[in-house]
C-alpha cells in the first residue's frame, strides 16, 4: 500500500491535470507524486504544461475530494498499491507521436471487483452505431471470454461496448467498464441502470477525478487504458473513424494482440476493422474460441480447424472414387456399364470394386454392384 | 504452332488419361506428346500408370475426336500454340504431395476468345450454396475487374461462379469458364443457356477431351487450372470443404494472388474464407478496388485508405480541442462559463478562443462566444 501522503499528492495532481497528459504522467512517474506536487508549487514556471497546472492549485480540495469519493463508495488507487493493475506499467514507454499516453497518475474505482485481477481481462470495444449482427457477435465473444474466467474490459458506450458488458453479466462473467468521465458519473447518461449495475457487481473505472465531464479529448485518454489493462482488444465493428481503431493501436504499440471480427464488406460499420485486419494490424477472429486461442487461454479453448467431417471416400485413392462415382445412385449396375460411365478399363474397375467392397462402400446384389449406406452418407 | 503430328498424337493422349494425372503430365512435359504415345506403345509394362493409358489406346479414335470437335466449334490447343496461356507452364514445378497436377496436355476450347489474352485474368470462385451476399459481392467484383480490362476465369458452378461470370458479362466485360467435363458437354445443365452464351461470346474450356463426364475428382484438376491461368484467385464465399479452398490453395502454391472476402462470422458459408484470411493463405479483399490494387492494375484503380472526411478540429491542440468542446451547442457563452465547463483556467481559454476565432471556429456575439458553420459540419 502506497503511503497516504502519496495517495494526497496524487489526488491533488489528478484534479488539476489533464488524463493522459503524456508530459505530465511522465514526470509524475519519474518524481513520484510528491515530488512533482513539490515541483508544481517551488517552480511553476519551469514548463507552461507546470504552470497551467500550478494556476489551478488554488481551486482544489483533495481531501474533501477523496473523503466524498470514499462516501460514494469509489477509491483512488495509486501505483504501488497492491491493487494496482501492474500491466499498465507498459504504457511509460515513450511515444512521442502520440500527445496521449504514460502511466495514470491514479484511478478512481467504482465497485467491488479489484483491479489486480486484471492480468487475464480482454478488451471488447467497437462502434456506437452497431447492427443487431454486431452486438451479437460481442454479446457472444464477451460471454465465452468471461465463461473461461477472462474479464471483459470495455466503455459502456452505446452499441458494441453495451453488447460486450451484456454478454459478460449475462453469463455470470466479470466486467470492467472504464469511463471517460468520473467514475462517480455517469456517461451516457441513458447508460446509467447498466453503469450503477457495474458499480454494484463489478467496477468503474476512471483516470480523470470525480466529478469530471466526458470530453472528447478524454475518450482517447480512456481508449488506452482499455488496451492497457487487458491481455488483447476485440473490436467487433468499427467504421472508418471509430474511436475503437484507436484502442486496436493502442494494444498493437502496447505489444498486446489487437484482433477484429470481419463482418459483410457491404456494411460501413465492419469498413475499420477489415482495415485493421488487411494492414496486419489486427488478427481476424471469429468469434470467443478464435480470441480464447489467440490469448493462449487453456488448452481445451483451442480452435478445431474448420473442416467437413471426414468420409470414408476421403481414404480412397482417385481410381477408386472414380469407380466408386460412377456406380449410379438409383440402382446397381454390371462391371462393364461403370466401366462405361467410368471412362476406365474393365479390369481395373473390377479391381477397384473389390477393393470398394472390402472397404464396406460397395456390394455385389445378384450381378450387378450396388452402393452401400457408408458411400452415401 | 505446333505440328499437326504432335496435336495428333496429344490427343490420343488426352482420350487415354485422366486430367491432372500428374505421372502423366509430367511424362507428357518431359518427354513430348510424340515421345509418350511411342512409350506407350512400345514399353507399355514400364508403369502401371502407362499399363493403363495403353490398355485403352485401341478404343480412341483421336482423328475422329477432332474432327467431330471442330465440327461442333471445339479447337484443342496445345503447348507450343500462339494461342497456347504460357502461364500454365508453372503446373510444371514438381508438386510430390499432390495427385492432381502438371502442364495439361492439351486444351479443348470452345469459343472466340483466345486463350493467349488471359494473362492479365481474374478468377472468381466460391461457395455453390452461396447466399445473396455473396452472389452480390462476387458480382461486382467480377465486374469491376472486367471493366478494368480483366479476364473473369470461374467454374460455372452454382452460386459464386455464376454471379461471377454474370457480373463479367453484365459490363461487357470477358469471362472464361473452365469445365470439369468436356468442353462440348455442360455441367451442371441448368447452366445450359449461360454455358452456351460464353461458349458463343467468350470461351469455354476443359482439360478433359469431348464427352467427359464431370466426375468428382476432375474437379480438383480443374481448380488447379483456374488457379493457375490467372493473376490471382479471388474466394468470395467458401465453407470448410468448398472446392474454392483447393483453387485457393493452388493459387498460393503458384505463387499467385490468393484473395478472400470476408463475411458475417455467423454464416457458415463465410468460414473458409476466414479461415484462408486467418492463416494468411489470403489476403482480405473488401471489393473490386481492392483486388485491382493487389493484382496492380492501373493507377487510377488504388484504394484510398478508409477515413472520415477531415474536420477543422483535428488540426487542434488538445486544450484547444477542450474549450472548443466547452462552447455549448445551442446558443452562446461567456469565457468564464465556458472555462468552468471545460475545467480549464480563464486565462488560458482566452487564448485559446483567440486561436480558435482565427481559425474560424468561434466568433463573438455581443459578450458571448458563439460556435461558427465550420465548427458544427
Amino acid at each position: 500500500m502506497s503511503g497516504e501522503d502519496e495517495r494526497h499528492a496524487r489526488a491533488v495532481l489528478s484534479l488539476v491535470s489533464e488524463p493522459g497528459d503524456w508530459g505530465f504522467t511522465r514526470l509524475a512517474r519519474e518524481l513520484g507524486g510528491l515530488g512533482l506536487l513539490e515541483a508544481l508549487h517551488s517552480d511553476p514556471e519551469r514548463h507552461e504544461m507546470l504552470s497551467a497546472a500550478a494556476a489551478r492549485l488554488p481551486g482544489v480540495d483533495a481531501e474533501a475530494t477523496l473523503a466524498r469519493a470514499a462516501a460514494g463508495g469509489t477509491r483512488f488507487v495509486i501505483p504501488g498499491d497492491e491493487e494496482w493493475p501492474t500491466q499498465l506499467d507498459a504504457l511509460h514507454a515513450p511515444d512521442p507521436l502520440h500527445e496521449r499516453g504514460g502511466v495514470p497518475i491514479g484511478l478512481w474505482v467504482r465497485g467491488p471487483m479489484r483491479l489486480d485481477t486484471l492480468a487475464e481481462a480482454v478488451s471488447v470495444v467497437g462502434s456506437r452505431t452497431s447492427t443487431s449482427y454486431g452486438e451479437e457477435v460481442a454479446a457472444d465473444i464477451a460471454g465465452r471470454v468471461a465463461l473461461a474466467g477472462h474479464p471483459v474490459v470495455s466503455g459502456a458506450a452505446f452499441g458494441i461496448d453495451q453488447a460486450a458488458h451484456r454478454g459478460a453479466v449475462s453469463v455470470g462473467g466479470r466486467t470492467v467498464a472504464v469511463l471517460a468521465c468520473g467514475a462517480d458519473r455517469v456517461y451516457p447518461p441513458a447508460h446509467r441502470r447498466m453503469i450503477e449495475h457495474l458499480a454494484a457487481e463489478h467496477a468503474v473505472v476512471s483516470e480523470a477525478p470525480p466529478g469530471a465531464a466526458a470530453q472528447r479529448v478524454r475518450f482517447l485518454a480512456r481508449n488506452r487504458l482499455i488496451a492497457a489493462l487487458s491481455r488483447g482488444t476485440v473490436v467487433v465493428e468499427a467504421a472508418a473513424r471509430s474511436g475503437a481503431l484507436n484502442t486496436a493501436n493502442w494494444a498493437q504499440r502496447l505489444n498486446r494482440l489487437a484482433m477484429a471480427v470481419p463482418g459483410p464488406v457491404t456494411s460501413a460499420t465492419s469498413e475499420g476493422a477489415h482495415h485493421l485486419i488487411r494492414t496486419g494490424a489486427a488478427a481476424l477472429v471469429t468469434g470467443g474460441p478464435d480470441v480464447l486461442e489467440l490469448i493462449g487461454s487453456a488448452g481445451d479453448h483451442l480452435v478445431a480447424e474448420p473442416r467437413g467431417p471426414s468420409r470414408p471416400r476421403d481414404r480412397l485413392s482417385i481410381r477408386q472414387q472414380q469407380v466408386l462415382d460412377a456406380v449410379p445412385l438409383a440402382s446397381g449396375a454390371s462391371t462393364v456399364s461403370i466401366a462405361k460411365v467410368a471412362g476406365l478399363g474393365v479390369v481395373e474397375v473390377r479391381k477397384a470394386l473389390g477393393r470398394l467392397a472390402a472397404a464396406g462402400l460397395v456390394h455385389e446384389s445378384g450381378d450387378a454392384w450396388v452402393l452401400s449406406k457408408a458411400a452415401t452418407d
